[in-house]
């Protein structure tokens, strides 16, 4: 049996040939057609008949960024890209290609790749996150893919780390409009806005010399560079990782936490330091329960995820 | 068939003989031991015998504030009552009486009555608050207590919602040993700390002529004959309290919060604009799949739960 896994994301979407066991045998990209409905359609249409030429395609699985709703199976919205709010994308491709097609929200996916054919495999409880431009998440609870009650469960880039006070707010608005989002503060956007914060008091900092618009990249080669606001910067990053994972210990008592994503080039940088934190924070108990690791798919997770879940649903 | 559900507290234990369907028939407190576990399983016992002469107990439930470990059914640590570090207090407690018991934290069983037979029944995915000294917590997730890796799970009051910044933190120290847990703003001890935030730059409010120590109560009747700052405070922790839920909604997309404990006496002036927090703070399809409601059972909740879970398990 073969399955096409498919991951949407803002830029350019990933499809491949993913066998019984999770392997990917094959994989293509296409542009995303962020807001024109039949574009994107067409795009994905064409994607899917490149394989379907080179084997017998079982099941279609795509992971779009978003909320989606379980009991629908429509994607109610979609930030990055407007022209899937609302849309059943399952039946609009499976009618094109005649191919059954299942949905799911992109990190969900990313999280079911680990679960059962990654860094996860055998365990009952984990979170997945993916640490790039925002924070995507999925959990695996009590052995399977946890989704709450409509399927928009999952969204721990979206809960406040920093509430502030009434009289002095955390600051850092987030696209989903709340302050003090985790994804402002754990992410590629969160480095940048910690840098911004660090620079102010450091008119020293390397990170002066840097061309506009600063980026997570830049920031990070500065800090191999040596200079120490960016270092700081990494720092202060990765101790608000460590409360967050520290925050999922204390509430879920996890087995795993998977760290995926383009942030994570600057592994060594963020992981030990933010291990640390977290067995600060967190209950010694549900601590020694958890071990805290780098994603084993990424950045396939995505695509291998959504092609199991064409398997297993 | 009779069940005995017990409640162990900081200052007193309450049990109840309850029936097949979560009835309370008939209950009593004794005094807790908090130091000495030979005075804490005497209290217990005496407390058991008491129920024996009315009724047949067919089995016992405890509820115990603390990390209840599922694996080994040993209470790791209860903060409050040092005696039970590192007790199994199901065996102790079975060799007095020989009746079967069970024990579980004390916040997962008040969840479970409320899902049992309280304001939950038929949900699969929902939360229960106590909000009282400090902010108890315990989750259904796909229709069953959740409790994750190792019964540890469920500890929402210490996930941090203040992280601050590197050079500015939160300030408020809790008893976990971490700055900034929800505990710190949402429950009595966190309305007195908001208060004396706030009264700090409003030297003309009412609140500087009560008599010290503050508590949330005094603060509450200063609030009602209507202090602009005591209202405020109220006002401060419905947004606390509307973040958290947000949180949650974000996070496990529930069907329901359900709030109880003693700072509820101040319902009217938290609940609804907590609600509205809430509301501005989740997304919006998620938010609209949860209602966030006042405990059914609350202060018999744990007592309940507790021998619920002795019929169920």
């Amino acid at each position: 049996m073969h399955y096409l896994g498919i991951d949407v994301g803002g830029t350019s979407i990933k499809a491949g040939l993913v066998n019984e066991a999770g392997r990917v045998l094959e994989s293509r990209r296409a542009l995303t057609v962020a807001d024109d409905l039949n574009g994107f359609l067409s795009a994905l249409t064409e994607l899917v008949r490149g394989f379907q030429k080179a084997a017998a395609i079982d099941a279609i699985g795509i992971g779009v960024p978003g909320l989606h709703s379980s009991r629908t199976h429509i994607i109610e919205t979609s930030p990055n890209l407007p022209c899937l709010r609302r849309v059943n994308l399952e039946e609009l491709l499976a009618d094109q290609v005649h191919i059954r097609t299942i949905s799911e929200n992109d990190a969900n996916a990313a999280a079911y790749a680990e679960f059962v054919c990654g860094a996860g495999v055998g365990l009952r409880h984990m979170a997945h996150l993916t640490i790039g431009t925002g924070l995507g998440s999925g959990f695996v609870l009590n052995g399977s893919l946890f989704t709450g009650a409509s399927g928009y469960g999952g969204e721990f880039g979206h809960t406040v780390l920093n509430a502030g006070s009434a009289r002095q707010n955390a600051g850092r608005l987030c696209g989903c409009g709340n302050h003090g989002c985790v994804e402002m503060f754990v992410s590629a956007t969160g480095i940048v806005l910690t840098a911004e914060d660090m620079m102010r008091e450091a008119p020293e900092s390397l990170l002066h010399d840097l061309e506009w618009p600063l980026t997570s990249e830049k920031i990070y080669e500065v800090a191999v560079r040596g200079d120490a606001i960016a270092r700081e910067v990494f720092k202060e990053t990765a101790r608000y990782l460590g409360i967050a994972c520290a925050n999922l210990i204390n509430l879920l008592n996890l087995e795993m936490i998977i760290i995926g994503g383009g942030v994570m080039g600057a592994g060594d940088l963020l992981m030990n330091s933010a291990r640390e934190i977290a067995q600060r924070h967190a209950f010694p108990s549900a601590y020694a329960d958890c071990r805290i690791v780098q994603s084993k798919l990424w950045p396939d997770a995505g695509m291998i995820g959504a092609a199991m879940l064409a398997r297993d649903r």
